[in-house]
């Protein structure tokens, strides 16, 4: 029986190829989207979610605003690597498919309350919109199964040298949901880095031929030229989709159980994930981390999943 | 006409009068109660809220629970003063009065959907469901005339050196809400510490007769032992109502203009609210801070107020 | 028998005053100056003190220049209440009295070494030379008596809302001398702000009649015109005598044994000195704290003091 | 002509090879060492020092113990990796050689006004030695050519999850240092940990037959040891000769030009070394600092200075 999530993200192009793998994997029951101010704004969050997921023929899935901008510190959107409408790369059709009038938190809410089982929250953006459902609805706590997140990096960051963009821009959201109780899953850069849209990537993806796998492969070129440029990498990473392949094949991500802490107070390491994998800390463990990833069967999985859109 | 508001509180001893001056002053519409985890657990803050709206015979008010504890940091109640049930003093009636179906958020959402005016948010503790208000309905704020808060000081603090209780318990929160943009005024300890409850109050209070006066004075004797053994102050201050007050009557408080900041990051000093009083900083103002208050007003206010009451 | 002193100063108006009282009164005995970045820069300072000590006629006290700057942060000289030389009004002569050619932390060394009896440190500056000294010297140590700190507030600051000057120059010395172990002795603005320039004081001192008390009303005329236009205060305060008072007439200043911290990490905050005189923290004290002094003995020890003086 | 450099050390394992590179390296002259509390306390380290610079016969080179502990921080040593007595493995013969009665910020003093040129002072500890003098002494700064430090990590720590024992045992140095203005390598694991103690390495060395390579075998086979059990590595890094490497052999470590900060005020990244390298924080670099190493030309150096030693 395919897992029930809700996967709240910033669309962004990573979190694209997230919302496909999550509507197109038998073993993903995708119940809700929703998003969140980050690589863009919200409005332009909200917008290329409603269009990626009209223009891949996926239906039924309520799509719903969330908060505009972190909890406490101001959003900024990571124009550099995703352009300025945070979709940079292919036109975007203009979408028929309209948002569900009710608010991020109120949707997750519905969606636990409907749900005949406990439901995976996937967060593929800064934490905002779980942090607020966790303090608006700690009742309803016991029917998430667990939030599995991709955002922070046991090693280097990417926004700043040790803060990776999500866990920077909303540091004190992930200090609230990693304190929540929920079991806790990161997937950070150290991962992330190794899912690389390379030519060969590109190539598979092209071949499958419907409007999806075009629009898909506008997406990485755009992606790859911008991290060429941003960070001396000719094939960008595709972050976001790995923490949904991980919730569809838990055996496609290795993770290790330990201790996160997130950094609220550095005035140069905010947002730093600090994993303890040395044990040096003497804390308990209270996170499963990413440390590996099965790069060609997550490109599989994604291929498969593009070629049962539209 | 009267002001419409929300009183968001934690009872505690004052936050009832607070209540009662709310719901006895005729230049003030009490809308709803919605209350917080702060001078004790949400379940008891409701709970007291719930007993003393029912037993001072204030009917039409729907009262909600919010945050069962700060934004981020742990919830330690303020048990000192307040006695484990953070009403000591009075047995308490088992209410029949009910709380709202709605969350705390909720219910300050549907009052200013409902309001044909802009309405104030009067808040007595932590300012919890104010931020998460503020970062839930960014498109409501315009309906919220202005938040005054009794909260921080311009002086000492009270649970440590240099931060009040309701600051410190959630300094994040109130950080969120002054950072909203929405009018804010803030009435600290340095004003509060002026309207104590001495002999001459008490026994004011003792002559009106009804059945509110009673309960009051019993919670006013308790909250002078409590004070005097805590802080060597053999009359406590009444903090909470003194935010009422300058909502009913502007003039009964002195405010001043200026800039105010919340420090997150202190070890020794987190919750401080730090006022630039001499503009040393040339930050612009950003919120208005009580500095003064016409005592012998205030106590005449609280004392017409119960006399309205059961 | 005089209690032996070294004065670690920043020459700055008020300094001028903690030299002539150390110098002038029976129970001083004034071994040594050491001077540091603070009111003004090193330079400045240095030969402030050469100017003041010489002009006062005061012979055999060696003065040394100390540290350029906080251990940490920038030099901000307090421009605003001192003026551009650290002491504005009267004309400087040039002093013909040299620097000694030791360092600061050397002639603290050597003074230490060379008396019979442990010294005093009377420090009117930014801790920066002491904390240092304890860092350079921890053998030395028990040659000193004890630290006496014009610095710091129990309440509000002057600086910033919650930090005095000295202590907001460098929070990380004031942290190292009172983590050394060596008995510290705070006064800050809450009781230095009742030591008033006022008007009937300049004229007690200009009754002197000597070249000393000439110079000093000069200093104080400026020192209050500056204090009216920058802070509202028409007659200034003069802090750093107060140390000295203390410990020439320990009577003189009234303090209370309590626990001092130093706050290093506030945003808002840094330098704010946290007095925990209700004893919330529950930790074990570490300071004496000045909490009031006798004005008109502060004032007649100031005036004897700068009557014996050339 | 050989550069002359002052060695400040913590002896530790890694700290005797620096001062054995150092002392028998045709292109380094050592003036002096100086010691630190670090890997162990200050009466410790020097001990070692003393120790390991008789046995290998290192003649007319004075050693002054400094600071014995952080400038702010608890001295916490680093005893998990280097056993009790900082150097474990070998028995430590009694040295005859006495050390310096100069404190190490005098012998830094004296060593470069002796200097006929500039000398470079390479740093294997914590910077508190050189932070003081920087402090002590800013019209000496001229004589110093550059800072070229072991500490910190462009990638992970190793005491905590981001910061390296160096660096977060004294940030605050480490930051006064690198805000002095004098030229500044910093040497971090990221590099270090590529020099790593293989069989080979401890053959090699054992077959070099002279009383000081016997020692430093014990001394490796305990650190291989200890590190195997501590950190899962079997064949541990000898972190400290790299520093002194790079000026014996520039070519040997790979340096880039960069930005550096030091994390001063994180909860859980305190003395993290922030390495911009990919520029985004758009700030004027700083720092020269390691990234790559030539490890058996590093390795043929280290046999090679043994060789020449007794």
């Amino acid at each position: 029986m395919p897992t029930p999530i809700i996967l709240d993200c910033d669309p962004g192009h990573d979190d694209v190829f997230a919302i496909w793998l999550a509507a197109g994997h038998p073993e993903i029951d995708l119940r809700a989207i929703t998003t969140v101010g980050g690589n863009g704004q919200l409005g332009q969050t909200t917008y290329n979610a409603r269009v990626v997921t009209e223009l891949a023929g996926i239906t039924g899935v309520p799509i719903s605003p969330g908060a505009d901008g972190p909890l406490l510190r101001g959003l900024t959107p990571a124009g550099g690597v995703h352009g300025e409408n945070a979709l940079g790369g292919p036109e975007l059709p203009v979408p028929s498919l309209a948002a569900d009038p009710r608010t991020a938190i109120e949707l997750i809410r519905d969606t636990l309350d409907r749900a005949e089982q406990e439901v995976t929250i996937v967060a593929t953006g800064p934490l905002t919109n779980i942090a607020m459902f966790v303090r608006a609805h700690p009742d309803r706590l016991s029917r998430v199964r667990e939030v599995v997140w991709m955002g922070g990096s046991t090693e280097r960051g990417n926004i700043t040298p040790y803060a990776e963009f999500n866990s920077w821009s909303d540091p004190e959201a992930a200090a609230i949901v990693l304190a929540s109780g929920l079991p806790f899953t990161m997937i950070g850069l150290n991962v992330t880095h190794q899912a690389l849209a390379t030519p060969d990537v590109l190539a598979r993806i092209g071949a499958i031929g419907n409007r999806t796998a075009a629009f898909g492969v506008e997406l990485l070129s755009f992606l790859n030229a911008a991290y060429d440029k941003d960070q001396g990498m000719p094939a960008g990473p595709l972050h976001d989709p790995v923490a949904v392949a991980l919730v569809a094949v838990p055996g496609v991500v290795t993770t290790v159980r330990t201790r996160l802490d997130i950094e609220l107070h550095g005035t140069e390491t905010a947002g730093a994930t600090s994993v303890d994998l040395l044990g040096n800390l003497k804390r308990p463990p209270n996170a499963d981390v990413g440390t590996g990833i099965d790069v060609p069967e997550f490109w599989r999985m994604i291929e498969a999943a593009i070629r049962t859109l539209a």
